[in-house]
């Protein structure tokens, strides 16, 4: 029985952890910055891969990242199932009935959104197709087919990611781009199954069996099987171990699913997308169960397979500047104008029209998904790769950001990033309101660049004002200040407790000190409302009290349950 | 670069699909008839292994299983991880400081219960190597200490499942088996890696320089590590996405300490043991984080490898009953004996030391995990690898029954165990409560086999006596009968509300009829108080009184979460 030789696992084991811990720390660095994370998953296989790391220590790259032998076929099993349930989670977080509710809308969308840049792709391919980088021996018309899809499809985890962050997942505009994105996902993966058949890739099965194959499965996905699957989980749930049975049986499906459109000649990613939407439709999948997938299929496997992308060829050798700001340029322009136009023959203002058309813009994953097949399939050359790499990197960077400026969106502002070491107090000395007001104004008034007078004065007057204790242990004494640039928040613990008089009566144990802006109306009363939700846990106020210091007390409300 | 083909992805996915599936399915079977889920989870390997489904269809068998090529080595690849994770969620289960608590006992039992069985299957191995299945080239000292290390190694994951299972797991006498079992590990581990070395599977570096680093490793995962690890995570959890920062943190700090122990030339899952033992240690991790790495490995990993057990051999053609005899008396009686006189010793009462002893009786997954490598290293022949494999079942079959008859133990019994689909009712006719019980008795008194004018006057007298409603909407009208040998629960929903004189004045909504044998006094208080508790959650109460039938009731209790 062939297995691996202890050598094999050694290095197995260290490149999965190291590539892990990179691809994780720098997907972090990109979102303290802003950016998904993503972008710094990739960074991480390209830090690892022959680009940087291989250049600089060839032999210890050949033991890590092994391109043949047994540690090579391991490690493309894990990337491969890595991303099938990535695809999984992605389809999971489809919601069906919101795609037919905006139905129209979204479908003149997803049907401009995907028809501009797929003729522009194609055309650009089929009459120039020096221009998007192609090179015999790679068949002309799946190439030129090829970078159509891969310039029309867009990337659904990424949409969905970028219109979560930004509150809008649930608003109208939202639905419908994520539901004009779904169409637009599917439509791409059909295509790209022709191709796969044109190709060959699938097994030898006629094209048009594939093809036939490929839409009754689609359609029964969409439609039998949620309903089947909506009966057998409560009876799964009813008689199994929790979580363990639906856990098991989700993935099952998953993985036979997989299987099955792999057989059929399209990748295994269709068949797990679709259990996930099948999966992901019923209500009887409780939260809790979601989540755990989603958690460790976010945090571990995807890492890990964005990762791999990185590793697979040099960036610096292959990238080609002409060949990418070509990409870029037909892939950005034909996807905004496409949906932009959809929108406003579906019946939105203008203002939503251009805002769905850079909402549907990010075109991440999915087309570096697309990319490693090709790549793999040798129909695409690693200059292209790296560009449509770079693309879609660049897509997801402009999408977010432009989406927020368009639909003049703020994301909403938490306490906790206005916090600073200095102004974290695990002991007050104060025993009234006044001296905890003092106290707090003399620690964060320095940093402010405030005089230490202005601040207490300016906090004082308010609270004589009308006392600032709101009940279960919490008091929030606060001002608003000319000369200040952005809020600062300052808390102190009082393990005795302070009288605040509170509706409650009860004396106040978290002093939290609010600073805002003169000018900044929305500022105050965001933060008060996030300290008063945040507070209103039980178990996180007693917890609170127990912390050592400002690290504890972050580590606490980020994970928002006590140990 | 090398890369599996669509032919073996097919194979890959849809043997990974099925055998989840079936290990699942008849790990919950197992469950069902209070068997550990382990049980079923190998007999599936059993069933698509050469056992059965290679016998009947070896061509699809080799389809599905193949034993050589990309296929094999991808399925190796995953069992590996899948090990490896499942000792990471082992080891997060141990408590460093219990282990300290019950030290000195704990030190007795473990020594005596280790010394014992090692001696007797080092003799039998060395004496008479025949009656424990030697076959050449083998060497003999190897093959001794491989043996002895077998046969007195205990098996932590399912001891404690055993523990919490009887709610004993923070018992004095729990910590006791515990803190033995944790230092039976560490030992039995050790003689491990020795006999790694000896038969030069370590890579090659000599025996001593193995011993020493394993040993100087051991002491800095216990010591050193776990310090540093406290005061890592706080500062991860403040300043990373929550969970994926400490997710991703915790899996590769398990990876790389797997690669470092598997480059020392003993096997990973030591070192992911110790890094889970490093990671749980520090109290900083908090509950969702383990939960979401336990459930994931346990419910998904955790099958996978154990089924993948059972693909390993033909366990009819090589089973061998005297063999199989020999090593499960010697294996049962050393380790009970052993561990009882070390309780004895340790100061512990007869009783209680007859409990450690089968506590600490079952052999199950590490005995396993040992046999794996041993067959892979042709250490043992596949007779002993059976043989090895049907003793840890055993073993783990007898011991919690025992533990519950020595100690006089009770499972906690939970109402929806005695609720039968027939005691349900969405929707109540009566509008009192005097009609209400009348309607729950028609109901379940054919089925308990009693006159329905008993059960409802039984039940009324004592409703007259005084008000069964427990407010928060919930009423608990019971009855104890003379004739009834098991407790029976029937629960009627009534949207209006039907008035049970609660103490808060609300009308109860959840109607719960509770029958309980006469001569049994704690069945009656037991289940009251677990009808109190599950209801206590007011997100359940709501929810409950929308499901629409017996079923998702019990998927909605089970589950314990609304949707």
């Amino acid at each position: 029985m062939d297995a691996l030789t202890p050598h094999e696992i050694t290095a197995l084991f260290l490149a999965l952890g190291l590539l892990l811990a990179t691809a994780r720390g720098l997907g972090e660095l990109a979102q303290r910055y802003n950016l998904p994370s993503v972008l710094g998953e990739i960074s991480a296989g390209i830090l690892w891969g022959p680009t940087i790391f291989g250049a600089l220590a060839p032999d210890w790259h050949t033991f890590l990242f092994p391109r043949t032998g047994g540690g090579a076929l391991a490690f493309d099993g894990l990337t491969t199932l890595a991303i099938v349930l990535f695809l999984l989670v992605a389809g999971m977080e489809v919601d069906l009935s919101t795609v037919w509710r905006q139905g129209k809308t979204a479908l003149w969308v997803a049907l401009a959104g995907m028809l501009l840049p797929f003729s522009l792709g194609f055309a650009a391919a089929w009459w120039t197709p020096g221009l998007v980088g192609y090179q015999a021996p790679a068949p002309p018309l799946p190439f030129a087919l090829f970078m159509a899809t891969a310039l029309s499809i867009s990337a659904l985890p990424i949409i969905a990611k970028i219109l979560m962050d930004l509150n809008i997942y649930r608003s109208d505009l939202g639905v419908t781009i994520i539901a004009a994105a779904v169409f637009n996902d599917l439509l791409g993966w059909l295509v790209f199954a022709v191709i796969l058949g044109m190709i060959g890739a699938g097994h030898g099965m006629p094209l048009e069996h594939t093809l036939w194959i490929t839409l009754a499965f689609t359609a029964a996905m969409l439609t039998i099987i949620p309903w089947c699957l909506h009966r057998v989980l409560p009876w799964i749930q009813a008689h199994t171990t929790w979580p363990g049975g639906v856990l098991g049986f989700a993935l099952s499906v998953c993985l036979v699913s997989a299987a099955f459109t792999e057989w059929i000649g399209i990748h295994a990613i269709f068949g797990s997308f679709l259990a996930g939407v099948a999966l992901g439709h019923s209500s009887h999948l409780r939260e809790r169960t979601r989540a755990t997938i989603d958690q460790f299929v976010s945090f571990i496997f995807a890492p890990l397979f964005f990762a791999s992308i990185g590793l697979k060829v040099n960036f610096v050798e292959n990238f080609n500047v002409l060949l990418t700001l070509t990409i870029l340029i037909l892939a950005l322009s034909g996807k905004v104008i496409g949906s932009a136009l959809g929108g406003r023959a579906g019946g939105l203002t203008r203002r939503d029209s251009i805002g769905v058309g850079f909402g549907m813009s990010a075109q991440g994953t999915m087309g570096i998904i697309l990319g490693v097949l090709a790549l793999q399939l040798e129909l695409i050359s690693n200059e292209v790769f790296v560009s449509l790499v770079v693309m879609a990197l660049i897509t997801s960077l402009v999408s977010g950001p432009a989406l927020q400026r368009i639909l003049h969106l703020k994301k909403p502002r938490r306490f906790i990033d206005f916090l600073q070491p200095q102004g974290f107090i695990t002991c007050l000395e104060a025993t009234d309101r006044w001296e905890a007001i003092r106290e707090l104004s003399r620690n964060i008034a320095p940093y402010a660049g405030l005089d230490v007078g202005v601040v207490s004065a300016a906090v004082l007057s308010r609270e004589r004002l009308m006392a600032t204790g709101i009940g279960e242990g919490v008091a929030v004494p606060h001002a608003r200040l000319p000369g200040l640039m952005t809020p600062i928040v300052a808390i102190g613990l009082s393990p005795t407790g302070i009288e605040f008089d509170a509706p409650d009566g009860s004396p106040s144990h978290i002093v939290c000190l609010i600073l805002t802006p003169h000018n900044d109306n929305g500022a105050q009363l965001e933060i008060l409302a996030d300290i008063a939700t945040t507070f209103k846990k039980p178990q996180l106020r007693d917890k609170t009290l127990t912390v050592n210091g400002f690290t504890e007390f972050l580590a606490l409300v980020r994970s928002g349950e006590p140990t």
